[in-house]
């Protein structure tokens, strides 16, 4: 990963912005800037007109850890929390106009700067500013989250392999775990949704112990992180007899993925994507069911910018991953959803999902 | 669970910090004040001279989940999301005094409920109120941490079965964690531990893809999430023949971990329960490479109130749960750490975790 790169380019929004140094606190961030996977760190990132300096702060557990993984910072192993030693670090170096990440920081950590600065530096909030970089991912990222995509396409095979009528939900979800893990995956992206018949029209349907019913839609979504990168996605399979109207909400729901997918290309506003697949919802009139919107970014966090939904406006660009889930949710009937991962490209998009979407029947 | 018990103690608190409301956002203290276990849901609780009203917001995504779940409070399922709609409520009642969770609530949220009450009402931190009523299991609590510990316990034959030399780290931790599943855990509660050999060094060694060598310690630091309460327990087992400084540093680690744990009992500052372990490894030498706290409580968190570490003033009282769990971290040579969970009780403590502790080799 090329850290020093990444760092220019934060010395000059911060430059711009007026400041003098960033209290880099939320973790995904400091591990795009330096590398750190550990749980407690902080970097303190100073600039001046031509040069920056970063400075990485751990406690005692994380010593050789930080050692061994941080590039293009200073490690400092202090004997407080890395947050107070920052803030140490900040008042020492007698920052001017010191940012930090608002929309991350506890209302009681930006008091605690203030205290430990005490009126000689300015505080500034300054939100988003590494997230503006991440947004586009550059050809590291993109292979590590294609490798993480791979890896959870892999385990949609393992599920099919063990999901019948009469087997726990959690059981689907725990074979599925661990081929992740024994495929090298971290660990999931976030809580397995195995969510079967009636709890299918869970949007956020984590694996129960119920039993798959012999009836109805199963929704699974799931993702691996690998190496640090996200992955997401989801397929909805059918046990038992398909009825007509089943049918039809599958199809309405692939046919608006696809025109969602189709909408992907670099200029385009994100709302125009959701709205292209609402569209086809609409007309198969079911939109009243589609109740969230239609997708994220992904690369670091399994949810980050962009987001994909109703009236936003802001522009694709080549480099961003965002997931494409439109879903129709059926309360005590079922639901269904499907949801790939797709790259804005220089002149439109490359799904990287390799998973087909015919309804897989049980 | 007594929802309304607990929503009387903090109407009780809330009436003596000058609060007319509270709003809610940090999601383990939603879930404990009424029960909701999704991931996005913000409580707005009011309070009058003799009664509170309990109003809980959440997005489309949870409305069946929010309706099946939420006990003792009105759901409101909002077209905004729930921190927007909650902070809109507490204007529309004219709340005159609003307190926010100051330790959980970014500085950019904390500007949006300025930015929406708009001066009419007084927005006043109100760190930890919540925690201070979590910190005291009550009987249903302790009855579900119990059954969540022995959950955990029961994965270490598991883990016994499958760890040997060769076998990658992840292996072990992806056969413990399917077993998890299939015992009903909703998840673990922090990202399995595998540690073995040089990495047992590393206090929070994740699960790696690197086997496990011939000779050398393994640390297992896991735990559960079953029903909504966490688990954490660590043992440390041995590859190969041990050598005689191997064995000095097991015995006086375990030595260590009895002295804390028999320093557990009401009243009992928990820095002088950090101290006597502190001690036993400080004879036997080993003190400067027990590089953290002795503890932490353990809940609906698996980090949470009170801390166990050295100058720690708080006094324990009957229905804490805590860990404790000293360790000897020597880099490049390895590591032994040993926790239990431990409840305090009337008359003293009740060691929860019902593993043994003398040293396995395999």
């Amino acid at each position: 990963m090329n850290y020093i790169f990444r760092q220019k380019q934060l010395a000059t929004l911060l430059r711009r912005g007026g400041f003098d140094a960033l209290l880099v606190t939320h973790l995904p961030n400091v591990l795009y800037l330096c590398g750190f996977t550990g749980t407690a760190g902080v970097l303190l990132f100073q600039v001046s007109d031509r040069a920056h300096k970063a400075t990485f702060y751990t406690d005692g557990r994380y010593d050789q850890q930080a050692h061994a993984e941080v590039k293009s910072a200073k490690v400092v192993v202090g004997k407080k929390a890395a947050f107070a030693e920052a803030c140490e670090g900040a008042q020492k170096a007698k920052v001017r106009t010191l940012g930090f990440e608002a929309d991350h920081l506890s209302y009681s950590a930006y008091k605690q700067i203030g205290m430990t600065v005490r009126g000689k530096t300015r505080i500034k909030p300054a939100a988003g500013l590494v997230e503006q970089l991440r947004l586009i991912k550059d050809g590291d990222e993109i292979g590590q989250i294609r490798a993480s995509v791979l890896l959870a396409a892999s385990l949609f095979q393992t599920a099919l392999s063990v999901i019948k009528p009469g087997v726990a939900e959690t059981q689907v979800a725990g074979e599925l775990e661990l081929q992740a893990r024994r495929a090298g995956a971290e660990k999931m992206s976030f809580d397995t949704i195995v969510a079967a018949g009636p709890r299918s029209a869970l949007p956020h349907g984590r694996a129960s112990a119920q039993p798959i019913p012999p009836q109805g839609f199963i929704i699974l979504d799931y993702g691996v992180i690998l190496a640090s990168y996200c992955s997401d996605m989801t397929r909805t399979v059918h046990a038992g007899a398909v009825s007509r109207s089943h049918r039809r909400m599958y199809e309405a729901v692939k046919e608006a993925q696809l025109a969602s997918i189709a909408a992907v290309k670099p200029g385009v506003e994100t709302g125009e994507v959701d709205r292209a697949g609402r569209e086809v919802l609409k007309k198969a009139g079911f939109d009243a069911f589609f109740t969230h919107s239609t997708g994220h970014g992904v690369g670091i966090e399994v949810h980050e910018q962009p987001r994909l939904a109703k009236g936003q406006t802001q522009k694709l660009a080549p480099g961003m991953v965002v997931t494409i889930e439109p879903g129709i949710y059926i309360p005590e009937e079922g639901g269904v959803r499907i949801e790939d991962m797709v790259l804005v490209t220089e002149t439109g998009h490359e799904v990287l999902t390799p998973t087909a979407k015919d309804l897989i029947t049980l």
